[in-house]
């Protein structure tokens, strides 16, 4: 059946298209999460097309073989991983960008160009496309929306939701719905856009999408740095920041933890916390001088320029973290998200938790919108019980405190186990029901998002 | 079988929730959209409490009867009446602020409360709601929540979507579900908050939102009335303003049609067509400024004035136009929306088919989003056949245009024909599949949305 299966998508498709190379096979199983699929996928396709895509999920359908969609493979949460008797199903190759209307402020995009190139593109126009997660130079625009990606300046401009008037989307049996629209304002029906993005691959194909622009910002950015005795002090300030409605575009906070494995790394002088600030637009001289002010007036020693060349040296301290981290061991990148006024809180409960289990957990934030990337290091290849034990620990606290699991990475197979403890068994049934509606056989990433 | 359901809803409820006075029951037939339900209802449930929702839900359920949630009963499209055979379920008891957190910019309220109540709340903590139907100081925030609602900020401020965090719902059966997050980031499951959003009570009944908020705006508004010899001029000046990036808080266009209308009604020297537009923030005086100069620069005759009193004059040029247009006939308030850089051919549009029907279509548009509201005006009491004709030909060049059938009024009955034609057969199939994932015996507001 399977072999039969192979056979019709052989034919389907163009040449090279399906491939059952040993190396792209393997690449399949994995992405940027550390989890590896079991088994090999039984092929790898890459798709040129909308008609490949429907191809493959015609073909998937009647043979009910799984389809694993993959962008850029960048996912932190396993979601692109395609395992044993599943067709990986790369959409890297449709990246074309079908339309740029600068009056009317959208794009029309294929879903495997990367967000940076679809930027560069756009300056011409006057225009950029605002999502910007810290992968934007590796990851698509497909699956930017198929993980509701967030970023650095998403406080102030918006995580991807806010960014695409409509999709074109391939549900299992090969149809191509067109969901949405090239209006800003629109009511008509349920709004299907909005359910596909952030739906990791578990409901169809996402191979075309109109994207809204934004004009790109004037002026000169503005940053600051700023060095704190403690984190909690520090996240203190980044709330009041926000409560004064001063609105810088980034604001990131590195915890103690962190920057003690930063200061390693570097040789630097680090301790304590570390907020970086960038203000933007015609008023952010304006932005940096309030927001400079509050950060002192809670004991911040604080540096501001609008020199490039220091700004970047500034903002290359949170950059480095990631490095850093890498340099000492494995690390597993966790993704909660907290009111903003509880944020302190987090930081002190992550760092609790770190110390009762053995195990360290670096904490930067993207402190404008209360979303902490807990990052536990370890020694071992893979997370231990005791780094397990200390994520659900986390996880739970988090969730008392008015939280979410995940604020921008996704469920994927990481956190597939905790989905109904957030969302309660009466919404986890409803969102299976809602999956069987696009997908009644269950051959989009299945044991994705619901395990 | 109906008895028995009267019976058990009398025995669950609080006395005095239910009621079957006739002129009770004859309200519920009726919204503000002119459509009248076929027979009375079952009866009228006044809810006080998430319990006596739930309740209706879990009876109605067991006996199949239909339930119709209403708000404010301010809906334009008929979505709230209801008819023989049916409950009509009012939430506007519900009205209560449960929390009003500044720090975290949410609010979490009752479905019942009215946007201008809120809003006079919220203003003691500096915040407001965005959302600002024309209809605010008589509609609910739960019926501006089950319709999307839109207004006149909202080029700048957002739609009702962007506005919410999460929701509270009592689905069939009576089960509350809690969708959505108090975080201003999460990707945890499907976004069922979003789902629910403009689902026109079909999907189930919002008793709780938890809603984002925003600081209040500095300064003073400078507001500029400016007058065209012609309408199309007029858009197109005003589609300039959104392409040069300047950003005025409010942006109206009121045509020719509209303008002899209102001519005869006030008794003014106007015609060709009329531009209101308001700045505000920190840089109210310099974006007015902008869009002074881009109106003269297209022939406009500008006044500009940050005199709150002068500014009051001039909006009620625009405020004044339901009421001249009821003054003439009845009216059939329509509702598009094209891409921004289409609204002048759209003007264009609903003439040439004005002209050709013998019918008087005076159009408004949200001129910042592209959102017309074409208002059809006859002698007759209710819509004739030539009203109908020339209606289904300006959604028809509507949608031709690349825009959509309704802005921010929604489906209801009146436009649950046209559904189908814009969503297409496999997305109207989806659509109904995902109605039965909330609701698989049909009991939510039967008839509406999809006919
Ligand atoms: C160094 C680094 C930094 C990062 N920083 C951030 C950050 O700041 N913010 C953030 O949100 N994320 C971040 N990420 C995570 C990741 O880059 C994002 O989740 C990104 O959106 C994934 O895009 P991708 O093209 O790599 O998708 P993939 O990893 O290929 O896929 C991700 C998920 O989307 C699905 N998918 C992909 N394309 C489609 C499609 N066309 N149709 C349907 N489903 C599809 C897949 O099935 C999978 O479930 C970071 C990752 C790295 C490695
Ligand atoms: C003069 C005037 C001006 C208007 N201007 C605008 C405008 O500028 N922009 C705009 O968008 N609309 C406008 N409207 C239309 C109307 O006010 C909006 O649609 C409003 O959001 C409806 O709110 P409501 O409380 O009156 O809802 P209702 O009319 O009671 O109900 C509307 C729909 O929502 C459902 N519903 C209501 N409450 C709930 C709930 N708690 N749970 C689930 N479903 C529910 C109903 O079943 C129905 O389908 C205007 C109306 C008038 C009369």
């Amino acid at each position: 059946m399977t072999t039969d299966a192979l056979h019709e998508l052989a034919e389907a498709l163009n040449d090279g298209a399906l491939t059952t190379d040993d190396d792209r096979l393997r690449a399949a199983t994995a992405d940027r999460s550390g989890k590896v699929a079991d088994g090999l996928p039984l092929a790898v396709v890459d798709a040129q097309s909308v008609a490949d895509v429907q191809a493959v999920l015609r073909i998937a359908q009647a043979h009910s073989i799984p389809v694993v969609t993959r962008g850029a493979g960048t996912g932190l949460a396993g979601g692109a991983i395609a395992g044993g008797g599943e067709i990986s199903l790369s959409v890297a190759a449709m990246r074309r960008i079908l339309e740029v209307n600068a009056d009317d402020q959208l794009a029309v995009v294929e879903p495997g160009i990367i967000n940076a190139d679809l930027n560069t593109a756009l300056e011409e126009h006057g225009m950029w496309w605002a999502p910007d997660p810290a992968s934007r130079a590796i990851s698509s625009v497909g699956g930017n929306i198929a993980t509701n990606a967030g970023g650095l300046l998403c406080a102030k401009y918006g995580v991807t939701r806010e960014a695409v008037l409509g999709l074109d989307v391939v549900v299992p049996g090969g149809e191509l719905l067109r969901l949405g629209r090239r209006t800003v304002k629109g009511v008509t029906g349920y709004d299907l856009t909005s359910l596909m993005i952030g739906s990791e691959g578990t409901l169809g194909v996402v191979v075309g999408a109109t994207l809204k622009l934004r004009p790109l910002v004037p002026g000169t950015p503005w940053t600051i740095g700023a060095q704190f005795t403690d984190e909690r002090t520090a996240a203190e300030a980044c709330a009041a920041i926000t409560a004064a409605r001063i609105r810088p575009a980034i604001m990131e906070l590195v915890g103690g933890v962190g920057l003690s494995v930063l200061a390693q790394y570097t040789g630097a002088d680090l301790e304590g916390a570390f907020v970086l600030v960038q203000a933007d637009d015609h008023d952010a001289e304006q932005t940096a001088n309030a927001a400079a002010e509050m950060l002192r007036s809670f004991g911040g020693v604080v540096e501001q320029t609008d020199d490039l060349e220091r700004a970047a040296h500034l903002a290359e301290i949170r950059r480095q973290m990631m490095p850093a981290m890498e340099s000492v061991g494995t690390v597993l990148v966790e993704d909660v998200a907290v009111p903003r006024s509880r944020m302190a809180d987090m930081f002190s409960i992550c760092n609790e938790i770190g110390a009762r289990h053995g195990v360290t957990i670096a904490n930067v934030a993207h402190a404008g919108d209360g979303n902490l990337h807990p990052s536990f290091v370890f020694p071992e290849a893979e997370p231990t019980e005791a780094v397990w034990a200390a994520a659900e620990e986390v996880f739970a606290q988090c969730i008392a405190l008015g939280g979410t699991l995940t604020g921008e990475h996704g469920v994927g197979v990481l956190k597939a186990r905790w989905l109904r403890q957030e969302l309660g068994d009466a919404q986890y049934a409803l969102q299976q029901r809602i999956k069987s509606a696009f997908d009644p056989q269950g051959i989009m990433n299945p044991g994705k998002m619901f395990g």
